[in-house]
């Protein structure tokens, strides 16, 4: 039923309203006179005009709508603020409410605090322009487009009380990921997640163009958004007291639905509802200057940014700015102190119903601790190094599930994963957990339900977006992805890196938990796949990232995984990448040993080199599963041959821990580099991923000219696993060959040697061209020694 | 009007289906024993077994329908096969169609050729399992899901009498990129262009799970395609007679559509038409197995790879692929050397309208060199250095004016944006074209037509893949973008780096124009966006694939981005990634200047040093138009303050001639480094990025350890350009501190100088908080000095 609600209160929230344009205004172009008390001079306005106002008055318009069904329903609401460039409307109305004050007391609800609001928005030592982690209320950001929605179905995910309210700007309704996020419905419980309530705002231009979703007819976006599974609630046109009926009539209806569907899904729960969505068509820069210099401004792409922008030099611009601000009658909102009238002030929602005060949106203050278990009861017994074998991932995934049982009760951690956490060899979890669907099932589906605690979908960007919802909104997660296609979400992260950076330096932001990629099926074992799914480069990328914020780990085995996942899933503010594969595998360490190798992050693996305290002559150096492999079987073939040799292992959990101390947190001291990298011997380091990652972390240290990285340069196909190790020269015996040609008095006097392992490689060729498998040499090698 | 074949043209192409459906389980699991002459024993069958079945049937379903209405309407069409891991279908079609063997004759049309087809099949040496660039008629791998539609868009653009079939699969119909591509059809004239026909694969599953789209009732499937803007044709089922019919009745209703749009487009080619889709429901692995070791297999996803796995060691595994292979009845399809029976070959098309042979499917046969004028035209004058201002990108974008207009006839030129193109100072462009546009437009709309040469959306993610698939059709392009957002392209840029790598490696693969990216609003001002907006790291990830295929370009001016966009443009099987800022900024190289620099990539910048000959004391370098401008101040300041300090400026226009030769062709000779570097003199380098990447880049170089990199280090926020820099240490005092400092004899003698240096940095601060703007001093500083 909807609620026809009185023309008074419309008159209110108009003023309202009127109030946020005004504050809006005032941040994109004023440094003082914040009220207007003076007529306008050159020396009010800013010097830089930095701002955008197009998208604001809507994003206003619906924030004081929802303060209005807040308060009628005493509903909990999070704002999400999709559009780019929402920070004058997000700020003005936190303002208005009184958020913005309690958070950042120098900011206070009276001409003062005015002024210094205006000043400091997009101004050096200020604030910027989008929805940023300084913004009370906001989780999501909107400087790159796309991902409004899918951020707010991670809010809603097991927030079975909460609403997000989410506004998807037609800009960033046509970006793939948000594109993809409106089937995000299909994933959503009625019975214990929240309810996300999309509201398309059609205002028709983005930069410098109209956007595709205004110029299609009504009748073509009902169908698509009844395609999209939703029950579209129009709402168009630009008078303002029209609008104000239709819009409070459209929340009304909204709601109610919602509310009908909540009760309905508790006797259906695995019935899908058509969830309400609002599409609301208003000019761009709406009551904003009609024209500027004869162009039209509002309802144009021209309002997008600053629609009048000489106003310090043209005495004509600064008359329209001046008329503009006056339009909002400034005196009939504030008082003469410059705070918000009482009527107006009593019109916003109380305590943390405000949507600048949403817990959900500072969500280190909900978060609780995850349980963990014991992650050494996981642990591969390994009697001596290489005598087990095991998928480091499916032991992983034997602790993932009793993490998501220890935290059952509290619904607070997910797993989630592009259709792949079965294939990354996960599929415990599903021994206490089932996939979240609710499309239609099948009888002979397996373990889909409409809750469940795993999260699948092909599309990374869900995965990603889903996942930094939840994060920000105070919950945990995990994300298992291919290696090769983590890189679809590289600029995900760097959103949510930034976020991170950002909101670690606020005080008021409370510590969110860790973001925690496993990547698996990784470059080195993409026999299925070949060379489109071969890319080990998503860590150069994060490796890019402050280091406050990153920690990479490549884990050689089951055990420093288990050690490895336990760490990160305790962590907080951080992004964490893992990388390792899902194949069965040789296990080096036992518990105790990966817990110590772990904790120091890198380590000389004794019990495999030969310097027996001597000194060596060489160090053979690996980062990641395979290459520990190929460096073990390498110093297997030297031992035998070069009995005398003095081989050191050293092996590389914490990519981190190899750069200098004073460039990240984890760097170890260049004392200890040196004691186990030495300062004069040469280092053969066979890496996980591309060379040139090594050399950017060790560049600084004193043994680097002779540090020589093989790892993966772009070579590959569908062929054997070792075979792609061969292709990129980190097999066995290219890394033999080069231990010893790195060693030149060694290499003149045992050509034959070098001879033999190069026939070796060609004897590898012809094999695996002939039978299509490894030689039984390569594939059966096991690790001969015992514990020294 | 719908055509009914008759039922004999429908058992003739059952049994080419059945043919192609052999040939590809043949791939996944023979070695020998091809025609199965004998009965199945273990060696016949690959010892691994990698490839996936699930797919296939439904693709060679659509191929042999295709088959069927080009030979009936001697229609051009070019298949896009967009699930993953198509490649035995695809393979398997193109064989029968006889193209395959004429582009591999080693793999003959015989027995012995269907013996080396099977066995090549992801198997060392041999082929990869998608539709990767080894496969005839393919310009699409679909390795990484979600591209095929906007591939098959960009195929479309400017050939008319082209139909680009598109099989989507429901898999990466889930995708982003995917989801938004379905919008590609407000952007395609129905005169000019040609039609894409989206077949939406729905076999239901995944890797392991139901697929969103297939789990969804027909009747909201209808909604959300006609909200897309499609007319959807239905056709489901199993039962290959009723299929065979519906399918064909399909494709004449489709094809009947198209031709009545194409009629009706001439007199109204601003009307957007309602194009056919088809959505077709089929089962996963139809044909396949029905159950393995008890579990359902055809029609679920476990058919998603090798629905029987074990036949090499398991008789009744082995019996069951026996009798699967067996059911095609290879004898009625195969004559007794193995040749496809003449009946059935006679279903193929002939010659270039064989799918697998089409031209447009090998662009670089249909290329045609650009046209482009003489760059030196647009040169800006440039007196002395620094005595012009410029916008560089405004300069670039007369020139791209004149490509556009040289080659309007030949209609093989457009420009890429996401709705940046007039942001990115590249407005000429629409003196002589518009931007693609068949939505609804306004009165006040600006340069909106139903043809174009600008295609702007606000999808990254659909101008990167129309920009692809028009290249490999051989045309050519020009992307201009945010520098940040780049990265939303990062996994699509490795993809086709990918594709051209080793596409550049087969003979009949002719070459295709370069991936042309221009980068702008780049890092060093984002005074309107601030953090969010801040990445330098794309040219990181470029520098990671392949030297053959990658080059990135950072002119300091405008003169050096005409030459460098210039040159682009005529290069070809290449990415390169120029970047450049759009802000009006000093000149330093006249053309012919730049033409010498460009050239060399690198270069002693003889007029601003002050070494006379005598070799310097420190050398300053720079990459990046903002860092030179730093550097050239920082310069100013070292001179004025120790006029006898010898200091000589290096700039870098082509980032990979810092890499040593045997990295990348363009990497200058050890010589010619050290010589413009020196051996041992300190250089201070200021790099546009993450300063890394040259450490990366010159690690190998004499001169190495004294290389003491500036760049991009994660500082920002929204403020003065100037400020920017100075949060990253990048402007010009810090670089002068820094020069002094490199120099300890100097620094100890000079302890003022650098406090005033410091004090220089207090006093911005200041100034700048207090005023919003950079300090006149900075904000005006010039090249003070004339040409030597």
């Amino acid at each position: 039923m909807a609620i026809d609600p009185d023309a008074g209160d419309l008159a209110l929230i108009d003023r309202y309203w009127r109030a946020a344009n005004y504050l809006s205004v005032g941040q994109i172009y004023l440094m003082d006179n914040p009220l207007l008390r003076e007529p306008l001079k050159a020396e009010h306005v800013k010097p830089r005009l930095l701002g955008h106002w197009g998208t604001t008055p809507g994003l206003n318009f619906i924030y004081a709508h929802l303060n209005r069904i807040i308060r009628a329903r005493d509903a909990d609401v999070l704002y999400i603020c999709g559009p780019g460039h929402g920070g004058p409307g997000m700020v003005a109305n936190t303002y208005l409410e009184g958020t913005y004050s309690q958070v950042y007391p120098e900011i206070g609800e009276d001409e003062a605090g005015l002024k210094a609001l205006f000043r400091q928005f997009s101004f050096p030592g200020g604030i910027p322009s989008h929805a940023a982690p300084e913004t009370p209320g906001s989780i999501h950001e909107g400087g790159e487009l796309g991902y409004a929605l899918v951020h707010a179905y991670g809010a809603a995910f097991d927030n079975p009380d909460l609403v997000v309210a989410c506004v998807v700007g037609d800009g960033e309704a046509e970006t793939g990921p948000l594109a993809a996020a409106w089937h995000s419905n299909k994933f959503l419980s009625p019975v214990s997640d929240g309810t996300v309530l999309p509201i398309l705002h059609l205002n028709g231009y983005k930069i410098a163009n109209p956007t595709v979703l205004a110029r299609l007819p009504d009748e073509e976006l009902a169908h698509l958004f009844t395609g999209y599974g939703y029950d579209p609630i129009f709402v168009e046109g630009h008078e303002s007291q029209a609008m104000h009926r239709d819009m409070a009539a459209a929340l009304d209806t909204a709601f109610d639905r919602i509310a009908a569907i909540r009760a309905a899904a508790k006797d259906e729960p695995a019935r899908r509802p058509r969830w309400p969505m609002i599409v609301l068509r208003s000019p761009k820069g709406w009551t904003g200057p009609k024209e500027v210099d004869g162009k039209v401004v509002e309802n144009h792409w021209r309002s997008h940014q600053v629609p009048v922008s000489e106003c310090r030099t043209n005495v004509a611009h600064r008359d329209i700015l001046e008329a503009w601000m006056r339009s909002y009658d400034p005196e009939d909102l504030f008082d003469a102190d410059g705070r918000l009238k009482p009527e107006l002030r009593a019109l916003a929602p109380m305590g943390a119903r405000r949507m600048g005060a949403s817990p959900h949106a500072n969500g280190g203050v909900l978060r609780k601790e995850l349980r963990t278990p014991d992650a050494t009861a996981y642990a591969v017994a390994v009697e001596r190094p290489g005598a087990a074998e095991a998928q480091a991932t499916k032991v992983l995934g034997d602790y993932l599930r009793d993490v998501i049982r220890l935290n059952a009760a509290e619904r607070n951690f997910r797993v989630f994963g592009p259709d792949e956490t079965a294939s990354n060899r996960l599929s415990s979890v599903f021994e206490v957990a089932d996939r979240v669907w609710m499309a239609e099932t099948l009888p002979t589906d397996d373990h889909l339900a409409p809750e469940g605690r795993v999260m699948e979908v092909l599309s990374e960007h869900l995965c990603q977006g889903w996942l930094e919802g939840y994060l920000l909104t105070g919950r945990h997660g995990f994300f298992s992805c291919y290696e090769a296609f983590i890189h679809i979400v590289d600029s995900m992260f760097n959103q949510h890196a930034k976020w991170l950076k950002v909101a670690r330096e606020l005080p008021w932001r409370k510590p969110v938990s860790s973001l925690n990629y496993l990547l698996t099926s990784h470059v080195w074992r993409q026999d299925h796949n070949g060379f489109s799914h071969q890319d080990p480069g998503f860590i150069d990328l994060v490796a890019n990232k402050g280091s406050d914020i990153v920690r990479v780990y490549l884990p050689p085995d089951a055990n420093t995984l288990l050690w490895v996942g336990d760490h990160c899933l305790k962590t907080w503010n951080r992004i964490n990448v893992i990388v390792a594969g899902k194949q069965p595998a040789p296990q080096w360490l036992t518990m105790d040993e990966a817990t110590s190798h772990c904790e120091a992050g890198l380590g000389i693996w004794d019990w495999a080199g030969t310097e027996e305290g001597l000194g060596p002559d060489i160090v053979m150096a690996c980062a990641g599963d395979v290459p520990t492999l190929e460096t073990l079987a390498a110093v297997d073939l030297l031992r035998r041959a070069l009995p005398h040799l003095r081989i050191r292992v050293v092996n590389v959990v914490d990519l981190m821990a190899l750069q200098s101390p004073q460039h990240h947190p984890h760097g170890v001291s260049d004392e200890d580099f040196d004691r186990i990298f030495t300062r004069d011997r040469p280092v053969v380091f066979a890496h996980h991923g591309y060379p040139y990652l090594i050399h950017r972390l060790v560049y600084k240290r004193a043994n680097h000219p002779n540090f020589h990285v093989r790892g993966f340069v772009e070579e590959g196909t569908t062929t054997t696993p070792f075979d792609m190790t061969v292709m990129n020269k980190l097999d066995r015996y290219h890394l033999a060959i080069e231990a010893i040609e790195r060693l030149p008095a060694l290499a003149e006097r045992k050509p034959d040697l070098i001879a033999a392992l190069k026939a070796k490689l060609d004897a590898h060729h012809a094999y695996v061209r002939e039978h299509g498998e490894d030689m039984p040499e390569v594939h059966d090698w096991k690790w001969p020694y015992a514990r020294q």
